[in-house]
């Protein structure tokens, strides 16, 4: 049986008849194919690619779900039979995850679109903190106390840098509030997933990740119990990948090590606070 | 005595009768002050910040040049007497440099600026390799056999990637054409500088270098008569770093990690065309 997903907090969602990814109850994740999919242009085309492409390194490909090639089926729209690329469901062994969505780069467009798109997002990005930080929180949603805080893609679109450091010291705090108190910080931001990605993004010179999101899912309930993975890094949205022509992502680069560095700074002051107690 | 700078490669000249730099012959660089900079927005009131700001590393400050204040002096347009910032002539010890004045950065302008100055950069930035490379040349002089290579400013706007990565080339090579034989490219492209730079800008907070320029110099006798320093790199410009609000400059990080990884591919064809010889 295919259902909504329940824990999408960005992207075009499958209610009030439109179209939209769907799920089961096998950690499968149908995302409708665009138009532009169809032409070749799109997702699918960098799916294909990426899954065959033997340079990319077994710990990379570790941020990318898996792709299981497309499916032909009913569109929650109902439009009728379509073709759905079929991914791993991340949400899929969790609960109750929270869920960071951000969109990386200080640039959302690529010279390859049209005029339009290019006007579009040079507007949103100047307008979000997608210039000022290299990066804008697209969606998110934070378990707590039995219940999610979710708010509006308005509200979310409309943060600043200091909202995005509260939500970030939120994320990882076991309460919510003024005053967080980073209980999860170590766990969920002391990895080296952003340096492992980060090399990379140093050297890759395959793909320019326009537009790209990278999911970050933590799972306090599994983490307080012991289990693994209680955490999840992964990088979603490959509807405006193009050709990097022999040139590093620098775009994507720029606003990950952003990035990094404010959940660094995250990091940093729970060392502070907890050696103020 | 003052004169017009023998090496200067982009920016405002003092010649024709307009307003530019101008040396002494005690190496020092006359930089007149813009209008902005008399409102306290431009390149002065970053050098007083910059030279004053005991956060600053002392391995990093030797990449800037050094700051001797300002002083009155006839301006270059023969409009009188002016203000002009006191620096370091960069130049000053070398005959015949070979330089490289590169603009670091995918979008050369910046929120706090004008709509007009925004869309003139936009365009400038879409229209050269700053977008696409995250970097773009402004202008260059390479010395070979007792002559330089100077191409005008309009046709070093028109450079592609392939373009950059032939002036990359020639740049460290003894002969000019389309075989360069990278002589060079080790003794210049093979030092730390560039990782000690990007080390800084993935940590420093402080200052955001808007449309700054990173200067290569080489001078190829020194070079070969054994004499230090044979290669300098040097940021300059200023005039548009505006406070970086506890982010980090993710737009030069960006741009300067895809300039050093375009070195580095010459270094590696270097030692490929070595291999082979």
């Amino acid at each position: 049986m295919l259902k909504v997903p329940e824990h999408q907090v960005a992207g075009r969602q499958a209610i009030d008849g439109k179209l939209g990814p769907l799920i089961d109850n096998s950690s499968h994740f149908y995302k409708p194919l665009q138009d532009d999919d169809e032409r070749g242009t799109g997702e699918l085309t960098f799916y294909h690619s990426f899954s065959s492409n033997t340079r990319i390194p077994h710990h990379i490909r570790r941020f990318f779900p898996v792709f299981y090639g497309t499916q032909l089926l009913k569109a929650s729209d109902g439009s009728g039979l379509r073709p759905h690329l079929v991914l791993q469901d991340i949400t899929s062994d969790h609960l109750n995850p929270s869920i960071l969505d951000i969109k990386i780069g200080s640039r959302t467009w690529y010279l390859e679109a049209s005029n339009d798109y290019i006007q579009n997002c040079f507007h949103r990005d100047k307008t979000t903190t997608t210039v000022s930080l290299g990066f804008r929180l697209c969606g998110l949603q934070i378990y707590n106390e039995s219940s999610f805080w979710k708010p509006e893609r308005k509200l979310v679109r409309s943060f600043t840098a200091d909202n995005v450091r509260s939500v970030l010291r939120m994320f990882v705090s076991s309460n919510v509030g003024p005053e967080p108190d980073f209980c999860f910080a170590d766990s969920v931001y002391g990895g080296c997933d952003g340096i492992l990605l980060k090399t990379w993004f140093e050297d890759q010179t395959m793909y320019h990740f326009c537009s790209c999101l990278v999911l970050l899912l933590f799972d306090k309930e599994s983490f307080l119990k012991g289990k693994t993975p209680f955490a999840e890094v992964k990088l979603i949205d490959f509807a405006h990948v193009v050709d990097g022509n022999s040139v590093i992502d620098h775009n994507f680069l720029g606003g990950l090590c952003s990035f990094i560095k404010f959940v660094s700074q995250v990091l940093a002051d729970s060392k502070g606070s907890t050696m103020e107690d």
